[in-house]
């Protein structure tokens, strides 16, 4: 920081521009967010913004691969396989809801914006296939009917994700708070894992 | 039908040009469909297509309309206060992924095409709304939880049509079979309202 407030380094920078840019995808969506806009909301020159990233396509494709990442690593810290099953399945949820709730701009740019352009939707995708399978796994370590099948491990899981991502768009709504969300998801999830314990989950 | 074959009723002749036009969005998107190739699918020319339907907005705005009412009606036609709660739970998601499942184009024009556009994801909303209020009174009428709240069964219900839609996805992807995914979900849905019968859902 040795020439002051102004001389930023590069990489915090960088990560100022990303949080402009996810805030006004995340308002206006991809074709009607401007250059003109992040860069006033980054507070820095037009000319400095296509220096760092070429294009608009670029700087939103930054955006979508630095959130994605983060949500997969929040969804990651949640996983642990030391824990018994009703608490992974109440960590895993939770980690997810409170990504979301805490970071409603990158759920909007990654499940509203990004899903709905033909060159970024398989970002999600991706995301979403990576969550499926670490929620798969998670069905398949702790179910102990006998005969289940490869399809039914995965086809909870995907229902489950769906379930989730549903909930998490009403979360980003601020509709619904996020105790009362985890506590309903965290019952369907453990009844979606086939444990014990279905008397005290869900509704009441 | 005097004129003979070429002089189809004017109802006939705007079903097949929606036919065609529903083919081409679903398969292209809405901005890679054109006029041209939908003209071509419905083999008719371009002008008449534009006579009946004066440019690609509202010939995608028709489609949709058409697709929505569609899948509502499908819908409804699996609510029948008369049968028994889980008859009805089995009911209601073998309706849902039949249609899915049998109108796989009508499903993509819906929640992946119109879905990621600005104009068009009302349609989407709209109907996702009224399948979530129909599912949250099913789950009312079933429930003889003490206290539970409205956000209880409005929020169970948005996590099960989630799961439904993820579930249908993959229909739609012809990876997983009607009747598996109807079982699964099922077992979901059931458990989601929290009947008797735990034992048998699910996995199993």
């Amino acid at each position: 920081m040795a020439g002051g407030t102004k001389r930023l380094p590069r990489a915090v920078r960088e990560q100022q521009m990303l949080d402009a840019a996810v805030k006004v995808f995340s308002e206006n969506g991809y074709r009607e967010a401007s250059m003109d806009s992040i860069a006033a909301e980054a507070e820095i020159s037009k000319p400095m913004l296509y220096l760092y990233y070429g294009s608009k396509d670029e700087l939103f494709s930054a955006c979508i691969e630095r959130e994605s990442t983060r949500f997969i690593e929040a969804m990651s810290v949640g996983f642990d396989p030391s824990l018994r099953q009703r608490d992974q399945a109440y960590t895993v949820v939770k980690e997810f809801l409170r990504f979301v709730d805490e970071h409603r701009q990158s759920w909007k740019v990654l499940y509203r914006v990004a899903v709905g352009t033909q060159t970024f939707s398989h970002f999600v995708s991706d995301s979403r296939k990576r969550v499926t399978e670490m929620v798969t796994e998670l069905i398949r370590a702790g179910t102990t009917v006998e005969g289940a099948r490869d399809i039914d491990f995965e086809l909870t899981a995907v229902a489950l994700v769906g379930a989730g991502e549903a909930v998490a768009d009403r979360i980003t709504e601020g509709d619904v708070d996020l105790e009362t969300a985890t506590d309903l998801l965290v019952g369907i999830t453990w009844r979606g894992l086939k444990g014990v314990g279905t008397a005290d989950a869900g509704l009441d």
